[in-house]
Parts: structure tokens; sequence; C-alpha cells
């Protein structure tokens, strides 16, 4: 880098400008600050506790602070519901190519994968371009050998292109230890080109044995493809150190705006509280716990709602595939009258469009959310709306009514679960709009006085 | 993150898509493909050969790669020319804030800086918002802490931003030394908001004692700016056990491409073969490597040049500041006549400005290579052009005339020296639209029957 040029340039260019000394220059580059009690949230989860897998310490330390923070907000009846829980937590991990070409990769373990032995895994890397291609792949093929499997992940306004390529990293490394393969290295599930590995659970089906399983970034998976279009084999020195730790201690934090008539069955409105353990889980998910618990607040200064509105920080959601938080919610829960229930779990970029599950009998009440949010430009799509994991319990258990807004997916992906999910990705006026158009609903589901009924077949995410 | 909302949502908008399989899909997200020779070479050494770091086993293997690859491109003379040099090597680096919140830090060290002991350093992280406020503290003030530099870098035109703010990097460990700082961390000199750090050679200066030194990501900053905002004591727990090396082997390549005449004072362009070792060094300098190349052999089209037209792969630019692949050149060549010195060192972003050092008896050539440019909207600054690191020794021995092509600086310092510095970086229309702007320059100062003049004062970067 011709770092003197630049600065010849600058003073061949710019006397003046070189006689200016650099005391006036601004401290820092400030990101774009927010305010009000979503951004609050966002900025003290993030800095003040940072990451908080699912199951440790600092989900504990996080638990801890979401209660004071409800309290100081308002909130009635703010508890820590504990539950032990399936966990995992991650080691020491690296990964080179040995051949061809000797190249560092940028690798992180998959949740609930194996560990390599501690001195790593040293073996033959076999590509294959698509999961349908490993799927492909006769059994026993792999024995000794070490899978990559490669895909096509692309941007898409509502995130749906998460279902199918998330598929290499949910079932990818069961398939291949099911094909005898010591380990599986995977394409990241992003849509970004950085460094940055993406993390995320993986699920090792009934009886089948769990392997080490890693996820590289995409500038390093193009790496790889281009490798294996040279056609020469590949060796790879992998050492993932992460393991599962069976009854680690989680937990839900719940927090009540107690409506003027309580009986009424209430709102639940979720987020969860656990992050992947790379970055700060800014946008997944303090914004989804900032928007819910800034909106049901919001909805109250008119005059208190007519129902009551709950707050669910979840619990271990982003493993919980035994049991996490929304199964714990059901369970303590689930005696309670429901009426609706939503979540935020998709960042802070803007709601575009909404989605309803309602019985006939409310289309009125659907109506009346289709006008408020109509001003602000958020349109219906037609489709059952889900909830999100944490509230998939009580849904299936109540059949309950749930209103999604969903939000501009074309960036969240590029972020997700992966070290760079931090404070400065999170726009303020993207996070307050998400806000407003969650108070919207709210002032017209919170203070419906008919029945909101069930919804026969409404199960949620499951 | 909901991942069963997106498959449902999925499932429940597409039935159609649902019943697709995705066998159809493409196996991977390739990246643009480029061609030509600027772009083998970049996608040759980033993918064959990678990290390079100056005084590394992997830059000798760079050496023969490109020794090999010279040949076959059909350049004459092909040599590599050793030298040692002294270089450093990356260990083991952590850094982690263990109050007032414990939060991990994405850190690297910066070369030729000193090892903190095994076990680490683990004191009291002193907030100074500018170098300046460095600069202020009182002599001693930092025993036994460690001191943290902020500053607010931003992106331009020119780059000229890095002259200023990369004094952070380059200054700010001795000055911190000198305040008998324990250790100093720093924010990254650089423009992107990823949890990538920006690593770089820092300067100490004569008697004053090697400190450990890191710098961390732009994120990692901006967490440590709020803290420090909040007016709590910070600790940090800092490892890096990277290390200088003395007397490692290092060399320059180099390749001529004979002209008609070939006794006339040749035209020489540099690149730098090391690179930093956090990535592949695809832009910082493959890119520069690529472009001279192609142009030197570009500029051949309409038969041999009348000069020849040396290319100069340079050893350790990025660390040698006490002889690198510069010192070495002009000491083996110095008294080899030569005509003009160029280098293309600042990645692979379009040429928008060029600026000429000639001596005013050449005039004519300067509006020559004027008109050459100017169908391509290149325009002419003014100022001295001063080459680059890697010509600076032999301009500075001869005097030389220099034609300096400016690129677009607005990205580069969002990659440079960072693990991002990867071949999905380098958009191959703008790779070879500097490729075409260096023959448009090369065709007419390669075929200059004129006498090409010394410059009194022409003494590149130094």
């Amino acid at each position: 880098m011709q770092r003197r040029f630049s600065r010849a340039a600058l003073l061949a260019a710019s006397p003046l400008l070189a006689a200016v000394p650099f005391l006036a220059a601004p401290a820092q580059a400030a990101p774009t600050e927010g305010s009000g009690v979503a951004w609050e949230i966002v900025e003290g989860l993030t800095t003040e506790i940072g990451a908080r897998l699912a199951g440790s310490p600092e989900e504990g330390q996080a638990r801890l602070w979401a209660e004071a923070k409800l309290n100081a907000l308002g909130f009635q009846n703010v508890k820590i519901e504990p539950f032990k829980t399936l966990a995992w937590k991650r080691g020491e991990e690296r990964a080179k190519l040995t051949a061809p070409y000797t190249q560092t990769l940028a690798i992180a373990a998959l949740g609930l994968s194996a560990p390599t032995p501690a001195k790593g895994i040293q073996a033959e890397m076999v590509y294959f371009p698509t999961l349908d291609a490993l799927k492909a792949a006769p059994e026993g093929s792999l024995k000794g050998k070490v899978a990559f499997v490669d895909h096509a992940m692309r941007a898409a306004q509502d995130g749906s292109g998460y279902g199918p390529y998330g598929d290499v990293r949910r079932r990818g490394p069961s398939i291949a230890s099911q094909k005898g393969a010591a380990a599986i290295v995977i394409r990241s599930a992003g849509t970004d080109s950085h460094r940055n590995p993406h993390t995320g659970v993986t699920v090792f089906a009934k009886d089948v044995a769990a392997i080490p399983a890693g996820a590289v970034s995409n500038p390093d998976a193009d790496l790889i493809a281009r490798i294996a279009k040279r056609g020469k084999p590949m060796k790879i020195d992998l050492t993932l150190l992460g393991k599962p730790f069976p009854d680690a201690p989680s937990g839900n934090v719940i927090a009540d705006l107690p409506g003027r008539d309580p009986s009424l069955p209430k709102i639940v409105l979720a987020c969860h509280l656990d992050s992947w353990d790379l970055a700060t889980g800014a946008i997944d998910d303090a914004s989804g716990c900032g928007i819910v618990t800034a909106a049901a607040l919001a909805a109250q200064k008119d005059g208190k709602t007519l129902r009551t509105i709950r707050v669910l920080w979840a619990g271990n959601e982003e493993m919980g595939v035994t049991g996490g938080g929304s199964k714990a919610y059901a369970e303590m829960h689930g005696n309670e009258p429901h009426a609706v229930a939503m979540e935020s779990d998709f960042g802070a970029d803007k709601v575009w469009q909404f989605r309803l599950t309602l019985a006939e009998s409310n289309k009125a009440l659907g109506e009346k959310i289709k006008a408020a949010l109509w001003p602000m430009g958020i349109v219906h799509h037609d489709g059952a709306a889900t909830g999100g994991a944490d509230v998939s319990g009580i849904i299936a258990r109540q059949e309950l009514a749930v209103v999604d807004l969903g939000q501009d997916g074309m960036h969240y992906f590029d972020l997700h679960h992966t070290p760079d999910d931090t404070l400065d990705k999170v726009d303020p006026a993207a996070l307050q709009q998400n806000v407003d158009a969650w108070t919207a609903v709210l002032k017209v589901i919170a203070n419906e006085p008919g029945e909101i009924a069930r919804v026969p077949g409404s199960k949620g995410e499951g």
C-alpha cells in the first residue's frame, strides 16, 4: 500500500490542510445514535452484556439485566422463569487446506456438533456442489473423509431463501454422518461476502452419530470451489472443539402491562434473549426485544389498553431443538388465557407486509388491523401467520390467533449468526418504524373488546 | 431467527415452489469471473499461494510462482533476487474486556510489535479519543496500563485520509511506549464496519522499547467508545504473541520485455508480491502485479516497444522499514539506466486521475500522456508523482521521472490489511480499466525516442 503516496499527495495537493493540526478532528467515527426505549434496549444489551449463548453464564447475566430493565420501564410481575436445556459451547476452532495449496479458512463450528480429537482431523475433503449431491453419495463412501457441501443462497425480500438453503446447515451434517464422513464443512448459510462464518444449530437425526461440523465464510467457500474446479484432490486439517452440554441453565423472562380488564385473554409478544456467541446479538435478537417492549409501552400512551400485554424474552431459541423457551413458556403458562401471539425475530429492517391467522368470526378485527397499518404502507399478504420459534409452543397448545409483521430480509442474512451482528448494523430509524408498526397493531388487538377466537389448526412454526 | 417462519412462509406462499426439487438450483454463488492476464495473475496468486507474509516460506513460494508465471507469459531475464530482511510473524492473539463488562474483541497485532507474555497482560485500559490526546498524556502516566487510541478515519476519493489517520497505527505505539504503557490497542485504520481488524506495520522510534500493539475492528472500537462514554474504568485481558524475526529470507522478482533498442533507459513498473497474513492479498497487491504485467504485455500488441519495460514484483513492501524490496532493487540495479518508474499498489478500483513528475524539457511528453488518457476520462492533477514504496529507492537514486495513475480510494480502506482482502472483492471490469490506462501510458513512454530527463529533486515517497 502506497501510504507515503497518500501523505505526499495530501501535502502536495493541500498545503493549507497540511498546516492544520488534527486536534480539531472529531474524536471518533460515531455511528448513528438512536433514542427511545427500543434503542436503549438494543444498545444496553449489546454493550453491557454482549454475547449471551444459550445455557451460558452470560445468558444468565442477560436475564438479570432484562429483569432490572423491565422493572425500571414500569412492567409488572417481572419474572425470571428458569429451565434446563441441552446447550452447546464453542471451543478452539481452526481449519486450513493443506493440499493442493495451503490456505487458512475462516470457520465456525455449528451448534450441537461433535468435537474433533484435540489434535484435529487431517483428511481428504470431497466437494459436493449441493446438498442433493451429498444425498446421492453412496452409503459409506465418505468413510474417513471430510465432506464439503456448497450451495447458492441468495438474498430475498422475505428471507425465504433461508428455508431451503439453511437445510445445508440443519441437515447436511446428519446426512454426511450417515455416509460415514469423519466431519463436514459447509459454505455458510449467508448472503454476504465477508470472512465471517455463519454459525447456527444442526440437528442429527435419531440414531445418527453426531460428527464435527463447521461453516466457512463465503470467500473461503469460493476459494474451495475454485480449487475443486481445478480438479485436484483437497486435504484439510480441521480442529473444532465445541461440544454439547446437557441440562444447562437457561430461562425465560416475562413481564406484563396489565390491562384495564386483566381477566381477558392476553396478548403475548415474544423475542429471544439468547444470542449466538460470535457477536453481540444486535439484530438477532436484541432488536426484537427492543421492538416488542417499546411497542407494548407505546400502546399505553392514550391510556391503558383493555387487555394485558405480556412480553416474553425467551431463552434458548437458537438451539432449543429438544426444548427451549417456547416449550417452557407453554408448560408454565399453558393454562392461562391468551388471545393473540406475536414474535419479532428478524432484525431491525423495516416492516413492509403483514399476515394474519384469525378465525372467520374475527374478519372485522382483521380489517381494523389492515386499516391501522395501511397509512404506513404495510400491505397484507395471504397465507398463515405463524409467529416464531418462541411462541410456537403456546400457539399450538391454544390454537391462538397470530399476527406476523414481516420485515425486509435483503440484508438480514449478511449478518445472521456471524461476528458482524453488532450495534452499528442497527438503523435507529428502521428500528423505530418497527416499533410504530407494532404499536399500531397492539392498539387494535389489545383494545379489542369482542372475543378473539381460537383458530383450529393454528400451530405456529411447528 | 424465525427459521420455521421462513419455511412456513415459503410453503404457504408458493405451493408450486415447495414441490420443485432443488437439484436444479445453481451449484454455488459464483462471483464474477474475469479473464485475461491481469485476472489470471490475481486469481492464481490468491488461489494457489494465498497469504504470503514478508520473510515467510509462503512469500518464497510466491517468488517461485511468479518466476514460472512470468516465464510462461514470455518475459525475458526472469530473475529471483533474494535479500535478507527484518520480518515479523503473527502468533496467537486474543483480547477481551473484563471490566466493566465482559466483551470479546476482534484484534490483530501490528507488524513489528512486541509480544505480550504467554499468559497475556491484564491491566486497566485508558481511552484516548485521538492520537493528539495520547501525545498530551504526561510522561510515565501510562505505566502498567494499556492505552486505547481512537480516531475518525473517513473514506476519501484519493485515499488521503490514510496519511494522518494511519499515523495512529504507525506512530501511536511508539508514543505510548514513551509514556510507559504496557501495551496499546488502537481503532483499526479502516473505513469499514465489519469485525475485521486492519493490521499493518508500526515503527518504534530509535531507543524506544517496542511494546505489544494491536488494532481492534471498528465495531469493537465503537463498543469501547460507548463504554468509555459511560465513564466506568475499563480492564482488558490481552494476549498478542507475534514477534520480529531479523534476517528473514525475502526477495524481488524482476522480468523484462526487451525493447527494440534495449540500450535506452528502461521503464520500470512495480507492484509488491508480499501480502499481509490475514487474507490472500487480492487488492494488496496481487491486483497491482496483475495490472502492471498485463499492461506491459498489452503495450507490445502493435509491435515491440522502443524501450525495455521491466516489471518488478517486490518483496517486503509491507514491513520493509529498515530495507525491503525497494532498497534491494536500487542497490542491485542502481547503475542501470532507467527513464521512468511507476507503481500500482492501490487495489483494483478504477483509475480517475494522473500526476506527473517530469523535467521541463519533457513538457511535450506530458502532453502526449495527457492526450492518451483523455479518452478514458482520466484527468491530470497537479502535484508531484511519487511512484510508491517499491520504486522509492530507484527514483531517489536516479532522480527519475514518474507517472502516477491514481485510483478511486473510496472502498480500498474497507478491505486494506484485513481478513477480507480476497478475490471476490476484485471487480474484473475495473481491473481491466486499470490495465487499459496503464497500457495507454506505456505506449507513449516506452516508445518515446527523445531523452526522458532526470528530474532534480525527484525522490519518490521518501
